[in-house]
C-alpha cells in the first residue's frame, strides 16, 4: 500500500493515456475524472479503470481523439453518439450538450449511442448542481455484464445499473448515487480475495439458491446478483434496473446482442437536467434545498448511529481527507498500472 | 364483506361527489380513479378514499369544481397551480399538459402547487405509455406527514414519497409504482387490527430502536417507518425518499412549513414524460422495450419462485380478475361510504 497525492495520480494516468495515443487535453481529462472518483472513496471506479482502458484502447474497443456529436435533437432531447470514444470524455461532452439546453428550455435530456465506460456517475450530475440545475443520470451495460437476477428468476437480466441524482444547496450539492442492485460485482471479488463470506440475502448460486459464498457467485456456473430491497422487497430494485435499462438503451435504439455476439456500446448513458429557473427560480430552489437538507440533518440520532449524513456526504468528507493526506494506492493496483505503462511505453 | 361490481362502485363514488359539490363530470372523473386503483388491488387508495375527500370539502380542503391551471411555463416545463381542486382531477390535467408538451418539445415534466391528494400514481404514468411516451412520475406530502426517518436518524422527516414509471410494449404497458419507505403507513394499521407483528427491519419506537409491534409506531409518542433498504442499504431508499421530496415541493417553490402549522397542499406532484419519437422512433421504442420484457421474463424460476413478474404484471391480473369476479368491499369500508353519504345527503 502506497498513499499518492491526487496531481500525482492525474499525471500518471494521463501519460498513461498519451501513451496510448490520446492528446494531453483528452490524456488529462480522462485521468482526471478517474482520480475524482478515488477523491470520493470510489477507489473501483479510479485510476485503476487505466488498465482496463489501455486494454480497451489496444482491443479497439476505445478510440483515442473521438468526440461525442449531436446526430438527432429537438429542443429538449439529444441522441449523442459518442462513436467509441472514451467515455467519460463523451459523457463530459453530453453534460455540455444537456446542460446548454436545460438552460435555454428548462428541461433537456441525452440518449447515448457506442458509449464506453463513463465511470462513476456521480460526477456528471455534480456538475449540472454546480450550475444551480437538478441533474438525474442512470447508466445500463449490454448483455455480458447482466450479472443481477430479474425479482424471481435465477438467469441475470440487468446489471448493477445505477442512478444518480444531484441538487444544488447553499453549500456542497446534495448527490445520491446508487446501484439498483444489492451489491456491486466488485464488491464481491475483494470479500472473495480476502476470504470473507457475503451478507445474507445479497447473491444467488447458479441454482437460484441464496449463498454467502462469494465464491458461488463466480462459479463456473455463475449465479446472481439479486435486485436492491431483497429478499423481501426486491421488485422494488428491480423496477428501478429495468427503468434504468431502457432509458440506457432502448430509448436510444440500442437493442439487445445474441448472448456472445460483440455488443455496440459500454455504457448506455441517460442523462437528465432541469433548470428551477423554470418553475420557481434558481435562487429560490438553492434556498429551499438548503432548508429541506438542514430539516433533516436535524433528525435526532437513532441509538447506534453517528447522526444523519445527507446524501454525497460521506464522499465529500472523504474528498477532504484524501486531499490532505493522499489517496490510497494498493500494491496490486500499482503493479497492474506499471504492466499497463509496459504495454504502452510508459514507464511507473 | 361484500363483492361489487366496478361501475356500481363508480356510481356510488360520483353520487357522493355530487352530494359533495360536484358536477356530473368531476365526480365521475375522481371516482373512476379511485375505482383503478380498486381494480388493480390497491384498495387503500381506492373508493374508501370517497370517505377522506368527502370530510376535505366539507372541511375546506378540497374545492369541488376547480380545474388546474397553468401558471408559469417553458416548451417543456409547466407549473401548474391546481387551486385546491380535487387531487386527482388536478393530476389527470396534468397529465394532458404534459403528454402535449412532451410530443411536441420530445421532453416535459409539470410541477404542481396547491395541489390535493392525488390517490395511486401508477395511473398518471400508465396514460403517459398508453400515448407511447415514457413517463415518471413522484408524489411528496408536508409535514404532517412525514413518518419516514432518514437513515441514521430517529425522528421522521419524509413521507413515503412514492415514485412510479411506465413505459409502453406491444402488449400491456411496463408500469412500476413504489414507495421509496419499507412499508406504507395504512399497512402498519391494518396489522394492528389484525393483531400481527410487524417484519424486522421496518419500523422503529419513538426512541429509535427497532420494534415488530405496529402499536410502539403509532404510540404515543410515535416512531418512525425506515427508508427502504433497511436495515443494511437505507441509505439508498433515502436517497430516493429525499429526490422525490424536492421534486414535489422544492421545485415547484413550496416551502417547508411550521410544525402544526397549515400547509399549502396535499400532495406534491412532479410528472415528466419523455417522446422517445425525438430519439429512435415510438415504433421502435415500443418493440425494443417488448423484447426487453421478454428477455427479462424468460429468466428461469429461483427455487421457490413462480417466475419472474414484470412491473405491473400482478397488478394487471388482479384487474382482470376483478372485472369478472368484482371488487371486495369490507364491512368497514361500506360503513365508513354510508357515514359520508349521509354528511352530503346520499342514502345508500
Amino acid at each position: 500500500m502506497r498513499t499518492m497525492e491526487a496531481e500525482a495520480l492525474r499525471e500518471i494516468g494521463a501519460s498513461l493515456f498519451q501513451g496510448a495515443g490520446s492528446d494531453a487535453q483528452e490524456a488529462r481529462l480522462v485521468a482526471g475524472e478517474l482520480v475524482e472518483a478515488n477523491l470520493a472513496g470510489l477507489d473501483s471506479h479510479g485510476i485503476v479503470r487505466c488498465v482496463m482502458y489501455v486494454d480497451q484502447v489496444l482491443d479497439g474497443t476505445i478510440l483515442p481523439g473521438v468526440a461525442p456529436r449531436v446526430v438527432k435533437e429537438t429542443p429538449a432531447v439529444s441522441v449523442v453518439d459518442c462513436g467509441r470514444g472514451y467515455g467519460i470524455r463523451s459523457a463530459l461532452g453530453i453534460v455540455e450538450v444537456v446542460a446548454a439546453k436545460a438552460r435555454s428550455t428548462g428541461l433537456a435530456c441525452a440518449a447515448s449511442l457506442h458509449c464506453n465506460h463513463v465511470g462513476r456517475l456521480g460526477g456528471y450530475v455534480a456538475r449540472l448542481a454546480s450550475l444551480g440545475l437538478f441533474g438525474l443520470a442512470t447508466v445500463n451495460s449490454p448483455r455480458h455484464g447482466h450479472f443481477v437476477a430479474p425479482w424471481g428468476g435465477r438467469e441475470g437480466r440487468l446489471s448493477t445499473n445505477p442512478l444518480a441524482w444531484a441538487a444544488p444547496t447553499d453549500g456542497r450539492p446534495l448527490l445520491h448515487d446508487m446501484s439498483t442492485s444489492m451489491i456491486a460485482e466488485g464488491k464481491i471479488r475483494i470479500l472473495m480475495q480476502e476470504g470473507k463470506p457475503l451478507p445474507v440475502g445479497y447473491v444467488l448460486d447458479a441454482e437460484g439458491r441464496p449463498t454467502t459464498d462469494p465464491g458461488a457467485f463466480y462459479g463456473p456456473p455463475r449465479g446472481t446478483i439479486l435486485p436492491f430491497g431483497s429478499p423481501e422487497l426486491g421488485y422494488k430494485g428491480f423496477g428501478l434496473s429495468l427503468m434504468v435499462e431502457l432509458l440506457g438503451a432502448a430509448l436510444a435504439g440500442e437493442a439487445l446482442v445474441e448472448a456472445g455476439a460483440q455488443p455496440a456500446y459500454g455504457n448506455g448513458f441517460f442523462l437528465l437536467a432541469l433548470d428551477p429557473a423554470a418553475t420557481c427560480g434558481r435562487d429560490r430552489f438553492r434556498g429551499l434545498v438548503t432548508q429541506l437538507a438542514e430539516y433533516i440533518r436535524t433528525s435526532r440520532p437513532a441509538p447506534g448511529s453517528r447522526g444523519v449524513l445527507l446524501p454525497g456526504e460521506l464522499e465529500a468528507q472523504t474528498r477532504e481527507r484524501r486531499l490532505a493526506e493522499g489517496i490510497p494506492v494498493a500494491d496490486g493496483t500499482w503493479e497492474e498500472l506499471r504492466g499497463a505503462g509496459r504495454k504502452v511505453g510508459v514507464s511507473l
